[in-house]
């Protein structure tokens, strides 16, 4: 099994060399005040050597021992609690978190390049500071100032860990529809009372408290989504000085066994008159969820990338070190047995529709890291409106988009070792059995795509999605001349013509037909990201082009090669989906239950 | 957990109404002495009730406790041991075997059903007996008529069953380069000595005896492939009365951990000079397994349609059945608290594209058991030669593509459950690991696309492929006039031509740049398969039409509005896979090893 390696090479030319980050924060004062180039450089640094020294080699042992129940308590794998403190020390927990409560205010352009590192380590172990980022964001947004103080320094320092409460037994995806109730106490607090399931770290023995963020219905609150109200719910209670009190009446029930991220616990958890506070306004929970839920979906994209990035990291090892028969054009290394098997244009048909989604991937997701920064840190109103409806545009596409293509590379990187993919030793299973989650969890990606289709695209009559078209057209205007990009510019223009005609013809038909939406989604949201993939091939071909010629590394000029690979393999699936998606609704609505 | 059903209305219609196996079999001498329609009916239903009663109970247990290996003893999970006795008991281990030996002779149209009903209600048991039956085929097409009388019977009967072991730790897919040698001794018989790998149910405490196929090099054999011999090892030496006797010089060295079909044994295998047989002549020993591969890469293909077949099943239900948000359209059951999910266009996009593979799978799979028989028995050279042909081209279509579309609607289906697919006690996470090792035993499905592409397309000069092409066209000729396939004949006509000219294309690349087949034959093998399917659904179509009408069951409409789907929404795929392959081999070959 290949060691996990940071690919800090390919993340520094993403976010400094495609994406130009530290201009970026110079922009954006409150940005500049917290990070400079060199800072963020010795971030990555450091984060690089926790993922690959501290959290990779727990991986395979995590997954294996997995997380132990007993009456109540849970015990993360060996190892993982000691990792944990790790990352209590450097502060890691608090990265991107408000410096006004002890958080070190860092963009999310750089952590996003810490938080794939971590995901791809250690996937399993990583989803504790995720869910912990994530809770801090909503309570950082919606917490009253009593709220944060008494909480967010604990939860970025890490010594408390954050839950998110939300899915019931019967209630997914349908919110709407929870049965947990919230009990007005005379203090101002509130008794929960329920059975939260699918809920990640809930219980476990890394932390000292565990802050969880709990959906619940008022009494008489209106039916529905509207009727839904966010409260804190911590494991123990913490005293007026700060200090940890007793128990709260929550327990978790049990912990579920599953198909891969093992090292983590999913918890059933039981509220039984648990004492809570509540976080926003009344009945605005669901709204409250969603301001995190742009940061924590992209952040489930990346773990997408990530899964993938080990992937090809370990397919690439042993595609140049397996022997396996002789290269079509004869043999390459006639003293040895058989030639390694990366000479064969199959294997790297595989290995090369990884790293184009993987690297391609990256630069998507820095994008977006880029709009959440802009988003959040602007003083410029229109430059922050525009950033705030990309984000919200492409949001679902970096979940949804990334987490397939992820579990697409996990399942290529597996096929490259054959047999050998199969069995556990090589890692390559546990891959794909991690990555699976990313497409389920945090909204499915059929969820996704509906998002994006019916809420974004349609819901905005397509001015969202005119955000996304100008920027590519931009893109393509800016850069005519550039010879280097040439043979991208058509294709890609053609691309996003395709794009622009599907969103028109889908806004047309949603006008009319209901089903609309629901039938061309998810084939939409796959067409959307392989033209969106396209655009940030070609800005990394516009960044690496000038250092390619005389490169001996091979970095530069691998990116341009790949960028043709992507645009004459890949991107062409567009011209399919785009077909797909006309053929509108009627052949999925026309069965009966009984015809299917 | 739904429970599986033996999908038996659905394998009747394709048997006997698609594709009307019933003729053929009365145009079959040698098969029409062995079965008739009532025989035939009767072992499906039989062959029904065992998957449904009997293996699938034992599915999900068995993957809990996987095979247990103890000092070279290996013990199959609870129940195995029995559910192998009724095998026993009725027979069906010598299904489709020769009846001189004491086999039943029934045809692979009707062996491949029962195939499909074994392997989707528990895949890890039935490599057991699927694995025999191979190991009878090359013993029956190659063995003397001593080894025959002496293995066969007790094979068939199933109270011995059969492994073969080809691949070793450095030798997988390139079996030239085994080390694994054969002494000749003085009785005739030869000393193995060499460690075998990934050796299914290589041992196992089911059956009395095991038969090993294990492949070895003669001293001074030639080197490569055609150096390597084929040799009959038992694990227990067979006296002269047909008693087992001492046991023989091999050993089971442990079980590997794995993904999925944990019920079953991965055996490392251990020969320390174990006697053993010469099975056909020296260094034709490749040959000899190749006779047995069409018929197990079939097998292998049959198993991602019942995997599929499980799949689609719980999902339908758990459609039906969950309760989640309303429908686009407006609520569908305002007294309950939600809408079935079945009422979303994304869920029936994802039940109906299972639908269409699992359905179209099968109508192909039998319709390659159709080519098989006539190859087999009939006695018309011509016809026998054309069906050749056939088997010979379509048998990595269905190794590939059937289980490529198997894991993808394990993965539909494990979707649709949201996170309840994650989470074990569903099932649905165990067919995606079970099936997920079908795209990689028997010939990775890249080296299928290999097979099909060079050695049967480029190798036979487009010959082959035109007995396919042909094929369909007589079918669209012949139905001209056919007013419930008009919908359906242009496309596929189209498809067919999309096919042709890309085969002419890749031929004539092929002819020039050997890197050419590689680069092309994956996309290719998906066109091929994508094709074949929409003549299968066109083939349903043709016989479920008229009897549609009036069908209050929705059986035959269904059929018709799923043929309706697949044509519109997954069909069009052929066009992108069409500009893909377009682009040929150079994008992949431009990098060196360093620019990956």
């Amino acid at each position: 099994m290949a060691e996990y390696q940071a690919p800090l090479r390919d993340i520094r030319f993403v976010m400094n060399e495609v994406f130009d980050a530290p201009s970026l924060w110079a922009s954006l004062p409150k940005v500049a005040e917290n990070v400079d180039p060199e800072t963020a450089d010795a971030i990555l640094e450091e984060a690089g050597k926790i993922a690959s020294s501290v959290l990779a080699p727990l991986n395979r042992e995590g997954d294996e021992q997995g997380c132990q129940w007993h009456e109540g308590v849970v015990t993360a794998p060996e190892g993982f609690k000691e990792a944990y403190q790790t990352l209590v020390e450097g502060g890691w927990n608090g990265l991107g978190g408000n410096p006004e409560f002890g958080g070190m205010g860092m963009p999310k352009t750089l952590v996003a390049q810490f938080e794939e590192m971590m995901q791809g380590a250690n996937m399993a172990f990583g989803l504790a500071p995720m869910l912990t980022a994530g809770a801090c964001l909503a309570l950082d947004a919606h917490g009253s100032q009593e709220l944060k103080e008494k909480y967010l320094p604990n939860m970025y320092a890490g010594t408390w860990s954050g839950a998110m409460d939300l899915t019931e037994p019967h209630a997914g995806t349908d919110l709407g529809i929870i049965r947990t109730k919230a009990e007005p106490n005379d203090d101002g607090s509130y008794r929960i009372t329920g059975t939260k399931i699918f809920i990640t770290w809930g219980e476990h023995d890394m932390a000292e408290n565990i802050i969880h963020l709990v959906l619940a219905k008022l009494p008489d609150a209106p039916k529905g989504p509207k009727g839904i109200s966010l409260f804190l719910v911590p494991k123990f209670l913490v005293n007026e000085d700060g200090s940890l009190g007793e128990r709260n009446r929550l327990s978790c029930g049990s912990i579920e066994k599953k198909m891969g991220i093992k090292g983590s616990a999913t918890c059933v958890m039981n509220f039984d008159g648990a004492k809570g506070w509540l976080v926003g306004e009344e009945n605005k929970g669901l709204a409250a969820m969603f301001t995190m839920m742009n940061y924590e979906r992209l952040g489930v994209g990346i773990q997408g990338i990530g899964a993938a990035e080990a992937s090809l990291q370990n397919a690439r090892a042993y595609a140049l070190d397996r022997l396996q028969s002789r290269a079509p054009s004869g043999a390459q290394q006639p003293d040895k047995v058989a030639d390694p098997i990366i000479v064969h244009p199959d294997v790297r048909r595989m290995l090369l529709t990884m790293k184009s989604y993987v690297e391609g991937g990256r630069a998507f997701s820095t994008y977006v890291a880029q709009w959440l920064d802009i988003s959040k840190y602007s003083d410029d109103d229109e430059r922050r409106t525009y950033a705030e409806g990309m984000v919200a545009l492409l949001t679902p596409v970096a979940k949804a988009f990334l987490t397939d293509r992820g579990l697409e590379s996990c399942i290529l990187g597996q096929q490259i070792f054959g047999g050998h993919g199969f069995i556990r030793e090589w890692g390559q299973e546990q891959l794909v059995r991690d990555c699976r989650i990313t497409q389920i969890y945090e909204g499915t990606n059929g969820i996704q795509a509906l998002d994006l289709m019916g809420r974004k695209v349609v819901g905005s009559q397509g001015k969202l999605y005119e955000l996304f078209a100008q920027d590519v057209t931009r893109f393509l205007e800016d850069n005519r001349d550039n010879e280097a990009l040439r043979p991208f510019l058509e294709p890609l223009a053609a691309a996003v013509e395709r794009l622009d005609d599907v969103t028109e013809h889908v806004l047309a038909q949603a006008a009319e037909n209901p089903n609309a939406v629901g039938a061309a989604s998810v084939d939409y949201l796959d067409l959307f990201g392989l033209t969106a993939l396209g655009y940030m091939w070609a800005r990394m071909v516009k960044a690496a082009a000038p250092k390619a010629e005389g490169d001996r590394s091979g970095f530069y000029s691998g990116k341009l090669k790949t960028a043709r690979f992507y645009f004459e393999r890949l991107l062409p699936k567009t011209v399919s989906l785009a077909e797909s998606i006309r053929s509108g609704s009627e052949a999925m609505m026309a069965l009966s239950a009984e015809e299917f």
